[in-house]
């Protein structure tokens, strides 16, 4: 089996209120035709506050694509081993239990991958597996859970690290000014989050099934351009009701495991708007309570990409997780338009088991 | 079990011959003074011919990394299918029976990446997952055999796509002058390759174990240095040196599987350059003709990234594969610097087992 464990969350110390970025866009865009409709927009997502990796001064300007992934790779090996060792302690576990490291991260691009560095400066083995993935965007978070889920299906003894950087500030472009791009300059925000799955043990989400689903012909719907200047990040207006075409899938796969979703506890699915959850609760026919931990994320730190799922499922920790055999589903969204869903129920670590295992 | 099959390749029809590179570089470098260097560096590659997605001419010219990827999508749509209907029909399976996709590419970047493309258009179910790995360079090859493993080893029944899609050419930095970039400029080749593992039959290498391995410290010896002008590749001078820090790694695989090198029959090795087979044959104590495989990719297509270990399989393959139960490894090499590294044997579908799966 493998149990997804107690997340690790960190976000930066620079925040942007909603206040702050309204009357940014109010006074950036003054004549843009469109400026009333977006300031409507970002008010609508809900958003109160986003944490940023620097000043907001600092963030609006574009220093050019080289000095954005020089500061990307500055500020993940400043701020992702507190993280990951957090998420080791959380699992009881030491970096050479480890067998795998999945790493998450669609805004900023290392080769080779910041895996390797954790390697060599976090005691971590020689052997450990490296699994970089940079293009599954916000869909990666629950990506990663699968694949670690997949690897420790294959391997039952193994554990899994999952790594989520992701600094949405630094895919900032000042000259993109179209509606979706005002929009996300008001959504995103930068997060640093980290997970263990464990083969064995473990208090938290036992996963018995993933699954992956693509919306037919939807490619273009959330993508990067990839520029001179980084990536550009590019949202159709039509992604915020995306739901009603991915809330059948998500019932399939509930549905091969003979479950049915009321009769489900909880719910932790990217935040990537307002509209996602709102949608999820007419389509699956659920009250707004099930979405409470993603709807926090959102409200209190923006769409952080792959890393909204493990700060929502943090938040369920913090309310002292489900019930035994609770039975819950994990859900990330992004670029394809791509589902990667996980379900499974909540178990806890035997006292005995969790003594044996250190 | 998982069974690698036989790859399918492809190369683009412009070819640049060693003649013509050193004819190149003696004249766009006249004045450099490391030139000699270089050229008799060329000239110890061995690589004769190179293929390309471009006529030389537009190869040397730089029009911008938003251009550069423009081509590497509009190349990769064009050429990829092809590979993928190929690899399908050798591994007798459908679009239909794919229960993931791993594109290993690190010479264009996109998100979403190919594998939405791909099932939107060709026929893999919405259902499918996808696995982009952008970020493990030349290793990916390696790395995309062993996950594809591990998800067999896990979904017993399953069958996995592999497709390797890899334009060197379209990372040519001609302000880039230092030795290793020279050398570089001489070495790397296009080519596109796709596989497939199967869970259950198939004539190939039965995957019987996988490993990782990263030199400690060596982070920053295959690297990119990412710019507005796109991927910079950097290439230290002690690279060539660093198969005698990995073949000790392959050996305690080979160990743990209670199997002797000097026992094995065949061996598909990344064939980074003439002194990796080299060294190869010196630290493993084997004789040449165990790498002519990765000799021949080598010489007739230069360093194709993570498609070479697919090119030298496919060779194997052409001269009737290995004996039944033949063991064998592939090894993949790159940025970490990592070795992904599996091992197995080779096993023909018995003919009842063949027709069954159609």
């Amino acid at each position: 089996m493998a149990t997804l464990c107690r997340p690790a969350v960190a976000v930066p110390d620079h925040v942007i209120t909603q206040e702050e970025t309204l009357a940014l866009a109010r006074e950036t865009h003054a004549d843009h035709p469109q400026r009333d409709l977006v300031l409507r927009l970002i008010q609508n997502t809900g958003v109160r506050t986003r944490h940023i990796v620097q000043p907001i001064e600092a963030t609006l300007k574009h220093p050019g694509f080289e000095e954005r992934n020089l500061l990307y790779e500055a500020e993940a090996k400043a701020r992702v081993p507190g993280v990951v060792r957090q998420a080791l302690a959380h699992a009881e576990v030491e970096p050479k239990d480890i067998d795998l490291i999945v790493y998450v991260s669609c805004t900023g691009f290392m080769m080779p991958s910041l895996t390797a560095w954790l390697i060599n400066t976090m005691g971590f083995r020689t052997e450990t597996r490296q699994l970089p993935i940079a293009q599954l965007g916000c869909a990666a978070g629950g990506a990663a859970i699968n694949r670690a889920h997949d690897f420790c299906t294959a391997y039952p003894r193994s554990n899994v690290l999952i790594v989520s950087c992701e600094f949405c500030s630094l895919c900032y472009q000042p000259t993109d000014i179209g509606v979706g791009s005002l929009l996300s300059n008001g959504l995103f925000g930068d997060a640093i989050s980290a997970a263990v799955v464990r083969g064995e043990g473990g208090t938290g989400m036992r996963i018995e099934r993933n699954g992956s689903h693509l919306v037919p012909n939807t490619e273009d719907w959330i993508s990067y351009a990839v520029r001179d200047t980084g990536f550009h990040f590019l949202l159709d207006k039509r992604v915020p009701g995306t739901m009603e075409m991915l809330a059948p899938a998500l019932k399939a796969l509930v549905a091969q495991h003979s479950w049915e979703i009321p009769q489900m506890d909880f719910f932790i699915v990217h935040a990537g708007g307002p509209r996602i959850l709102d949608d999820l609760c007419h389509f699956l026919d659920l009250p707004p309570e099930m979405f409470r931990f993603s709807r926090a994320t959102l409200t209190e730190r923006g769409n952080i990409a792959s890393s909204v799922v493990f700060d929502a499922l943090a938040r369920l920790f913090d309310e002292g997780g489900a019930a035994d055999g609770a039975g819950g589903l994990i859900a990330g969204f992004g670029p394809g338009i791509t589902a990667e869903t996980a379900i499974g129920r909540w178990a806890r670590a035997a006292p005995m088991a969790a003594a044996m295992s250190n």
